[in-house]
This record gives structure tokens, C-alpha cells and sequence, in this order.
């Protein structure tokens, strides 16, 4: 911790945020400079705990924690790459995976057909919400059982593996007796009763970043599932929240490759929610496999314009299947790069 | 609803989008303009998919509502000022109503001296959590029950009412077994899970503004409650998440007077939140009262540099005494205001 | 300056920071923490060089100044209110000022009656555009040296003092012929071209905050102007741009708080940009008066419906008037707390 | 125009905005719906005029317009691609043009050194600023003069064009003596003198988003410059500003697909600016090509330790030599999408 005190602080006040400092078991270094007295604090103790004492305190200006506040999700304490199996296939390792399918799941000639239609053109697993988070109370909710059991028709008949939305703690063992990846969305990332139970759960968890969360606060929700016992967690940049309207969300992409310097977890990309429309998706995908993203989260659905949620931004499978085709020679070089990684440039 | 066409429209590209939108039981008006089609529609239906429906729709360049999304909330089907009664005062009527307390119940000394202090200053509510949303799985996470029954004690012992949050749709009936509003944090502003069970509780609910929420989305999580059955939300300005970095949130201070403007619901500010920084917080407390809102959710502890949490935006009961005793001018302007209330101006 | 080192740096590459670092002419105090050293540096020399410096160091985690990097403008080197005399009333002294009059000048006889208007309900300034900034180069530029005439004659017949915006350091000199202040917008809040000419002309400034700059960086703005030689500069929040579209700006109504703790300078409100919208302006007059702003700047026009820009946001006078004449009790509170300062509470 | 009229509106307040919008020549479609009456306006006059007056009267609910507000930069009007040709190099057109060097001309030693470096990796254009933007007035402001006369000799040295920034209306004519293109900065680009100025000087013009600007904004600013007699406009994406703090800006890789829905022009990305962080630009660049940008512009120095403006976004030679390399095969499919464009998947 670094503590900065306020201009013109007496000795005894310093003495006195030095001395509250050392209860919390760190030890004190006191640099005079022209203008203020800056304390650094080193040692192992409860670092939140000391760094909201000392903030407290009247003569105190500023004090920044200089540690990173994850531990198991960080690279530093275990620099390789995680891979996650799930169902035969394993991200954040060799392959690039992609997951597609409908926003929710409406129906059964629906999700069967979006099922088959992904499978064909290379999707390891199939997307589709049955418990769906809406904004208003008059909007379609999902089939929520009903819809958990079309996904595993659709799974038997595909081989895909599914991955469905869990929005509450209530509902994390139903969804998981259907589910190979439980998805966490955006507006749930911070529901931390949510997050505790799904580290107990026996599933691989998605975690989609909250519209309006930082980076930093992505891996510490990624640490509370892994500090309550489940090591695999998938992160996904959907898009964040700014002024511009053009797109829903903005896609911050450079998350991405920040992300691969900070974790060892993979990192997908949703283009769909990212953008919100539909045009605009190929040319993310290119991006995302460019940039090095372990795998994609795409909305698909086999006739968007009778979608109830999200068509503008689902692509109909014709568009996916050529949306796949010219993406092969960039899943090409990035195969090459994930086998033989570049020497590390900068 | 408007349905702008892209430009090069086909008259049976637009035909098409015509007959669309009568399936969903619309009335049609096609605007021929100089450059492109523009079509309105008017009649009662499923807003929300018939837009979903027809901006899918390849032609269509935009698709706007025009009408609000709410309804139990709006002022326009309501227009009266709810009051909100709870434990014998009433949020939304003649008196402004403060609630004080620490951001967490830590033991049982602690609450007791923060419960007498904000009451004998004219605080009505006690607030204080026992279940904690922690950024941090390492941080403090609340007394959770323990913290319920120091809390129903501080009420016993004041006579105060017990402001304080629920975090996940299984504690809503624990805590409204001691709680006479339950708070939902900025976090869980669209935990949909969690609004609906509040929509079934027989308690107040005191709804917090999401961190990158937009003033339509808080009236639609506060629509989601209303429309399960529960009218007595509290709307919460807390700030909101910008770039700017000096205070901890941007104070949306506008919000108040939207609000008032849209809906009939009761609408407090929390200044701690809202800043993050204590010294800040009696400037904002006198802006909440200027402008209209009906009362002020406020960090208070007996030792704010001992706090488990937010011990740099509490005030200590004597800030607190002060604070109080220079907003009374400003109360008297208000509650003139509030019973004779001006004729519009504008 | 503190200078945190990577994970695992080697004393090497810690005394090649430290060595570079004293090359500045800083002295260095390293602190061995468990997991990687922190290096604190105190003396005078150039800070923003030598932090871009060491920065640019590979093993160098990240570079922090402690310092605030302006000095003319900031309140830890000059703790008195400055107040600034204009035409006979002083900004940031004993008394409100309010700025009123029209988004852009545009006849003779609108700019009359606004002046007329706005004079008799109290204001000190008239504000209206001459040479105007519009997003679309299609839109109505203003009425330039025409426009600052009929300023002049508004002046010449009211006695206001006269605030209208330039644009470019070529217009600087002509401008400062008609006006008492000169208005810099929020988009060239950071021209640095145009603070510097603002440094050497005679006139006092009121600078607008960029709709996305922080408070810092407003001060730099400010900086610039002083260190040019202009003392006379007045801060202006008009509302930053954030992702809530039902105002045409955030009014971050802390920043006149977090400036008051800051600086020195006067610092006013512009509630028309802030909102956008005619009806919140009164709302949110109060609060600015209520948080201890210098003053006001308000759109106010003799026929807003048929206003040329800006419109929707600004009052007809008799909305001006009655808005004024409520806003006097606050302002006698304001007044009040201004002679005789509450000692500061926390 | 669309235009909604308030709820319960009478017919006479209806009419009145009827009479309102037809005095600016348009025609009128009033559609009556359950709730309120939605008025539609087609035909050619001064829309922003119109909108402007509409949305001042009190029974004006919203005044959207649908026609884009940009005609000469739009595709609407001018569907291929512009090619803008500068030194014998063609930007926008069949080869992806990198534009790389220092951001500060600092010495003739640093200047040649990059130049050489950046020439022999493949770069067209050397950036280099003689006119700095800075923050602080304490800070280094740049070369000026001198530092153009040094691009000129590094031109005649390598064959390499030049780009530079202009900051004030005033220098126009002076650096457009050296440079190539010139470079409009992000807080300058609703400078609208200068953007009237670049209209009429016969020089290219690099156009950056401003860090809050939207991209309808951006393409107002360009068409600023078209009116005013200059098509040579490139547009250029450096990060906007969000709340995320781990990456100096939001990168909004998304605006480069969008604009390329939108315009004709080229657009380039600056991955230094958008990141700040030298080991996150190679990444961003891979990012860049493969969603199809019409080139890049990056900050390259000789010795990023001693650069005295932005070393930590900065690649040394070695660096960019490596990154160029890596490049090559996204280029290869660049170049290959460019010359056969694949048919429109969506």
C-alpha cells in the first residue's frame, strides 16, 4: 500500500496513520518529500481492511493498494493457460471454439433446426436461454424447464454441447443437470450469491462482463468462483456500456489481449450483444480471432425475423454458414500462433 | 411505434414490413419522403416483439417506440404522489425522510451508538447491512442473521425503522422478518430473479439505481416489482458510473427532477455512495433537498476510521449533528414547498 | 512520484529505475515489499518527463505522480476565494451572479428584449452567441461582428455586463472589443492554442468543462490560462456526456464541491446544457445554488419556439422571471453561508 | 421528421405544430394513435432549423429526424470508396498503408533514426508532432517550426510522406509547407474554425474521433471539411474515453465496420492512443487489418525511455520490425478481401 497524506500533516498525525497501519500487521516506510509525507506499507495482512481504515482518517489524501487483489485467477501464481473441457472439446487450448445458437429457445422445430444448422458448420456447442433476463416484466421470460429440455433433445441429436443462462442461485442445480456451461450474464456478474453457489456447482461457468464493469472487477467475480471451488470459468467481453449509440455496446477488444496479460483463463467474445447488429458480426469475428480470443459466442437463429428476442442481431444460418467459411484462413493463423506462440514481442 | 425503411426500399420490400406489422395487430400510415418510406403504426399489441420482429427484418433501418414501457410506474396513468407508510412515517408525503446509518452492522456496540445518534438528530430509518455485496470473495461479507437481530434490537431500543439489503431472491422472507424496507443494491437492480420475489413480500422496497443504468431501466426493475404485486418502491439515486475519477461516482442530481417528472414513486439520493468521500457529502445533501427529492440515504458511524467498510465517505455523529442542524433552513424552504407546491413554472 | 516495479524484477533492473529516476534530480527510497518493490522518489524536477520516462521502462508496473500538477490555480498555494470584478459586480465574492440571455444572437430586437428582460429580474450578465459552434456545418453560424454589436448596444442600453464565446485565437482581439468575459465551450475546453492567446488578452475568461474531461484536467485548462498571465478565469460545469440519454448531458452537480476544495477560482453552473430540457432548468438552479456555486449561466429567450438553436432548453421570460423569484430564498441561505462560513464541518 | 406529440395534447396544440413544421416547407402525416399523436414530416427545408423550433414548443413530446445529417462523406450518395492519394501512395485504396514514428519531433538524431527504422519495415508515412497538445502548460509544447524543418529533411532522406498535427486555424498554412497530411488532433476535432480552414488548404487532412465524440460526430466534423472544398479526409479511430482505467482508452474497434457502413472515406486505427500500452499494440494492429481498416498509425521512437511525450505506448524499432513481420500474413488476407471483395454475406 502507498499512502499519501494531505499537505501540511503534523508528525503526529503520520504518527498516528503509521501506528493504525502497523495494527494491521505491515511494516512502514515514511518518505519526506518537498511538498507532503508519503507512507509505504509493506507485509501480508488484510489488505481492504487496513486500506478503508487508513482512508478514513482525516490527515489521509489517498491510499492505493499496489498488490492485485486476485490471487487464483492471476497469471502471476500460475503462468500457464487453463483449458476447460467440456463434452469432448476444451477451451482455451489447442482449438478455437465456437458456441451459437438463438437468443432464447422458443421452440422445438426452433432449437433443433438452429442445433443442426450450427453443428454443420463447425459450432462445438449450442447456445440458447430458457431462463431469460429481460427489462420489462411484459416481455417474453423464456420456456425455463420446458426450454432446459429441448437443449438436451437438441444435444442427443447433435452431439453439441449446450450452454443456457443461470440467473439465480435458486435455479444453478436445475440448470446444471442440462447444462455443460452455465452462462452468467452480463447483468448478473455481480450477484454474488449467485457466484458462490456456482463455485460449488459441478459445471464449467461463463462469465460474461458486466456492462459497466472494469476489467479488474471481471477477475475478481472470476475469483469468487474459483476461491469457492470451481477452477473453471470462462470469461467473455460482450461489449460495455458508453455514449456512443451506434452499436448496443461497445466492444472493448482490447480486453481481450489486456485479459491474456493478467489471467490464464480463456476469454471469448460475443459479437452479437456486443454490436447488436447483425452486420456488424462477421467483421467482429475476424477481429476477435485476430486478436487471439479462445473461442466465440455468436447469436444464430434459423429465421431472425420471427425471433422474440434479439433477431436484429442473429444471424440466419446462411449468413453464419458463410460467416464461418471466411473466417477459416484467420482460425488458420491463429492455430499456428497457439501452437508455436510467437516469442513474446514487447 | 416508427419503422424507418433503409433508402432504396422496394414498394414490396415494404409491403412486406407493412403486413408484418399488421400480424401483430397494428393500424398502418406509410410516409412517402423524399429520400426513404417511414411507417408509423398505432393500435395495442405486443410492442416489444412486433419491434424485435421488424427490425430483424433486412429493409428496415430503424424501429423506435414511441409510447413508455411502463405503466404502473408512470405518472401519466397515475398521477398522483404515492406515500409510502413505514413503521409510522411516510416517504413520498409532507416530511423528508432520512435514513442513517453504517454501511455494515458490525457488532452489536457499534449499531446501538449509530442507532441513537442518527435518531436523536431526526433520522427515521436505521440502515446498516447484514448480508454485504463485496467486490473482493476475501472481504468482509456481513453478520448476515446475526447482523438482522442487532438490527431488530437497535429498533426495539430507538423505535427507529430497519432500512437494510437483501441480496438473492432466497433471503427476501429472512429478511423481511426483520427489515421494514428491504434495500436492493446497484448491483441487483436487474437481478429479475430477485425483483420478482419482491413483488410477493409484504415490505417496502427501496430500489437502488444500477451503477450504468439509464433512468428507464430503474422504472422498468421498479415495474417488474409493481407488476408482481408489491406498490411500494422507493426509487434510489446513487450515482452513477462515468470517467471522470474524483469522486467515486458521478451524482446524477438531474435524475431527482426526471423522476419527478416521470413517475409518482418516492425518490431519495444517497450523497456517501454518490461521492465516496465524507467532506463531500453535506454539499450533496443540501443539493438533494433543493431540488425536490424526498429524502437521503446517509452513511453514519459512531468511528468511521474503525469501519469494516465505507469508512471514508461516513460521516461520525457529530458531522452528522452538524450536517443535520445547517439543513434546516433548507428542510423549512422544502416543506413549503411540498405543501403549497408552486404552480408549474414551466 | 511512486514507482511500482513487476512481479519478480531483478535488482538490476531495479537499479536501472532508480539511477534514471535520480538522473531527473529525485531522491529515491525503494521499499522491499513481499512480492515486489515500490520505489518512492521526492524532490523538484520535471515531473511529467521523468514519469514518461520510467514508464517507458520495460520492468516498470506502473508510475504514480503524488503531487497535483497544477499550482496558480490550486487552493493548497492560495487558500483566499478569488474574486473577479466585471462591469461593476464581482464573480466568486459576496454575491450570485446570474448570466442570462439567448443560445445565439439573432436580431436586434431579440437580443433587446432578452437583455431587457433578463436585466429586470436580476441578472449581471447577458450571455448570447455571436460566432457559435454547430456540429453541422449546414447550421446557423452566427451573426459574428453583427452579433457582437448588437451585444454592445444591449449593454449600452441595460448596463449588463456582456459573455459571448470565441472560437479561435484569431478572434481573441475582436471579441474582447465587445465582451466584458469571454466564453470558452466545452469542445475547446483542451485548444490549447486559443488558452494561451486567452493568457495575454484583458479580459476575464469563463471556461466551460469539456464534456469529457475530468476535474483535473478542467484545472490544467485553467492553468494554462493563468500561467499565460490571465488570472481572471471563472470554471463553468455544464454537464459531462455519459451513456443516460434523458438529459442531453450528466450535470455533475459534486464538481462544484470536489472545485470548491480544490481551487480558488469561481466556479458557476449552466443548467440549460446540463439538461437540455426548459423544465428541469429550475430544478436544478436550486441545487446549484443550494451546493454553493458562484453563479449561474442560463438560456433564456424572448421567443424560445422560435429560437434558432437551442430552443428546447432555454426559458421564455416569464419562466425566468418566476423561476428567479422562487430561487430567492435559497439565495438568501446562499448569501448567507457566504458571509459568515460555517466552520468547516468535516 | 418524426415528431410525438405529449399525451393528451387537444387538437389545438396538434394543429399549431402542424402549422409550425409546414412553414419550413415540409408536408405533414399526423397519425393518431391509442395513446398520442405521432406526426410525421417528409419534403426538403432546414431540418435542424425545424427540429430545433418543433422541440421548443410545450406540447412536444420528441423531434427525431431519419435523414443522416451528412451528405458528402455519406455512402448514401457516393458508394465507392474514396482513394486519397498522398506522395505516391494511395490510402483507402488497394495496399494497407501504416503511418508510424514518434509522437514528438524531439531531435534530428531521434527524428532520422525512426524515419530510417519505420521506412525499412514497410511504413509510407512518418508521424511525428512539431505542434504538441499538452495537458499541462508545464509540459514540453513541441518543436514548432524547427521541428517541421526536421520531418522535411527525414522526407528527403527516406522518400517517406508526411503527417503532422495542426492545432490552431492559424498554422494551417505553415505546416501544410511540410507536411502531407495533416493531423487533426482528438480535442480538436470540433474546432470548427480550424476544420473550415482545412476546408480551402490543398493538403490531406487525418481527421481523429474526439474521445467522447459518436461516430455521427465524427462524420459531421469530416463533412465540415468536404463542404468547405476538401475531400481528402481520413478518418482515424484512437479509443474513446469510458470508465475502464486499465487501457489509457476504450479502443471501439466496432466504428471501423460501422463507418464503413456509413462512409466512404478511409479509416485508419491509432492502437498506441487507444491502448497506452506499448505491449497491447501489436494485438490491436492484428485486430485492425483483419476487420478491415484502411491502415494504422503508430507510435514508433528510437528510444522509447528517453521519448519526452508517450514512451510507454511506444515500440522501438526492433519491436515494430517484429510486428510488421507477424503482420504480414493478415495482410496477405487483407490485401486478398480488398481486391475481391467477397460478395455481402449479411
Amino acid at each position: 500500500m502507498i499512502i499519501s497524506m494531505k499537505l501540511h500533516s503534523s508528525k503526529e498525525e503520520i504518527d498516528q496513520v503509521c501506528e493504525r497501519i502497523r495494527d494491521f500487521g505491515y511494516k512502514i516506510h515514511a518518505i519526506e518529500g518537498e511538498e507532503r509525507v508519503v507512507i509505504g506499507a509493506v507485509g501480508v495482512g488484510d489488505v481492504t481492511a487496513c486500506l478503508e481504515s487508513v482512508e478514513a482518517m482525516p490527515q489521509v489524501e489517498k491510499a492505493v493498494r499496489i498488490s492485485a487483489p486476485y490471487k487464483f485467477v492471476s497469471k502471476e501464481f500460475h503462468t500457464e493457460r487453463s483449458r476447460i473441457r467440456v463434452n469432448g472439446c476444451e477451451i482455451g487450448g489447442d482449438e478455437f471454439i465456437v458456441m451459437a445458437g438463438p437468443c432464447s429457445v422458443e421452440s422445438e422445430n426452433q432449437i433443433m433446426r438452429a442445433a443442426e444448422g450450427v453443428a454443420a458448420c463447425g459450432a462445438k456447442l449450442l447456445r440458447g436461454g430458457a431462463f431469460k433476463p429481460r427489462t420489462s416484466p411484459y416481455d417474453f421470460q423464456g420456456l425455463e424447464t420446458e426450454g432446459l429440455k429441448l437443449l438436451a433433445k437438441a444435444k442427443r441429436a447433435t452431439g453439441l454441447a449446450i450452454i443456457t443462462e443461470v440467473m439465480s442461485d435458486r435455479d444453478v442445480s436445475l440448470v446444471a443437470e442440462y447444462a455443460d456451461v452455465l452462462q452468467i450474464g452480463a447483468r448478473n456478474m455481480q450477484n454474488f450469491a449467485l457466484l458462490k453457489t456456482l463455485g460449488k456447482c459441478g459445471r464449467a461457468v461463463l462469465l460474461k462482463r458486466g456492462m459497466s464493469s472494469t476489467i479488474r472487477e471481471l477477475l475478481m467475480s472470476a475469483e469468487y468462483i474459483v476461491a469457492h471451488g470451481n477452477p473453471n470459468v470462462i470469461l467473455c467481453e460482450r461489449g460495455i456500456r458508453t455514449f456512443e449509440t451506434a452499436t448496443r455496446n461497445t466492444c472493448d477488444i482490447a480486453a481481450v489481449a489486456v485479459l491474456d496479460e493478467l489471467t490464464h483463463l480463456p476469454v471469448i467474445l460475443d459479437p452479437s450483444h456486443a454490436t447488436g447488429k447483425r452486420s456488424l458480426v462477421p467483421a467482429l469475428c475476424r477481429a476477435a480471432v485476430a486478436i487471439g480470443a479462445d473461442g466465440l459466442l455468436v447469436e444464430v437463429h434459423p429465421w431472425p425475423e420471427k425471433a422474440v428476442s434479439d433477431g436484429a442481431q442473429s444471424l440466419d444460418l446462411s449468413q453464419f454458414r458463410k460467416m464461418m467459411h471466411d473466417l477459416q484462413p484467420y482460425l488458420d493463423l491463429w492455430k499456428e500462433s497457439r501452437v508455436t506462440p510467437a516469442t513474446a514481442a514487447v
